[in-house]
């Protein structure tokens, strides 16, 4: 930690406002796993929010590139997104389970451009109906977040799945 | 998310204001679930703290309402919880298990009136003795916090469980 | 609540402040964990990092004492932590697992001293190579921090396990 506080000393925030930017990241990820877990049951439910606003990839960059570790190539902008989240949640329907992300032990890095490199564990479990909820993953989530419009959004995404790694 | 801040907008806190917030309810949620959890045990243990300052129903307001997923009408004030609290005890106690509650991805939305509204997820682990810990369920909490004496209480709950929700 | 609060009311912080020192201990913790998890990677692809700086050690004091539910005695000092934590990740590497902790739940007291009393859960996942993610265990982490350089490093910890409580 050190050393790694000492390579950013210069772009250190004031402690209060350490503190602003850390709770506007919780927040954020609070509202944006909330509304994956939403569109999925909407999308279930056949009354998904189309308008845009409410959905999963507005809480993206128009250009946000996302590595996910079961893809060969990064997705890339909100269309690649939406596909994604779409296809998820079709095959969720078809297994029947409800989904609940968990994202925990974040840790937030100003950058002199103003953006916040973040690095937190996400957690999945999945719930059939009536039954008892499994962990189905564990993994490490690297953000790019950006400000747009007063609102964080995330710009660059890579996930990191402990199941999937390297032994 | 767009949306929802416009409409609080002209309520919206300072960032240093809504960082104290988010920690304060941080903070409370982290006392109010361990001591649920601690009142179980110590109930099993048979050396309960009943002074009525230190037990979960004093974390709710006088006339709080709970509205949980298994019963037909919600809870109403600290007798209805106490009595709840109880037998929820007495079930884990037969059951010999050790439960802890787990809150999280928190949104806080502070209102017009100096409450707040929040929505968590909580996960809850049991522990039999010497044995691995389970998930036991998966749920989401909407509450209503008031400040009172310069503490938070919850004022009204509500409480959505993944494995009972409409599928 | 309320008796513990009016117990430390003198040395409360101002509401800011403590927001501030919130912040600060949840990336410590976020910080802590995820080098401990990554030394017993690093251990396992033979090759971890072996400055001092970087690794989970560092993030105690020189003198600090853990009580650990496993042993006879507490363990003191870092060369005590270094080697207890080689030795579990030596049994992780025969295992094959991959540990992820995971912090929250987090109570911050501020003492008169500028030491922090925290509480906190902790659990902790073991995923193999392509294999679901199972709890290994939830237990509670009693801390005292102290600020030494910026940084702050545990000073004593306390953990209790759930499966190992007297029942």
């Amino acid at each position: 930690m050190t050393v790694e506080l000492m390579a950013t000393a210069e772009h250190a925030p004031h402690r209060e406002e350490f503190a602003a930017l850390y709770a506007q990241v919780q927040q954020f990820y609070a509202h944006q796993m909330r509304i994956l877990d939403a569109d999925a049951d909407a999308d279930a439910d056949a009354d998904a929010d189309t308008d845009g606003e409410g959905c999963w990839a507005a809480t993206f960059t128009e250009d946000a590139v996302v590595e996910l570790p079961l893809l060969p190539t990064p997705l890339r902008a909100r269309v690649g997104l939406t596909h994604y989240a779409r296809a998820a949640a079709d095959r969720r329907r078809r297994a029947g389970s409800r989904l609940h992300h968990w994202v925990g032990m974040l840790d937030v890095r100003p950058r002199p451009d103003g953006t916040l490199h973040t690095r937190c564990s996400a957690l999945a479990h999945a719930t059939p109906p009536g039954a008892s909820s499994k962990v189905l993953y564990v993994c490490v989530m690297e953000d790019v977040l950006v400000r747009t419009h007063a609102t964080w959004r995330t710009a660059h995404r890579r996930i990191t799945r402990d199941d999937l790694a390297s032994p």
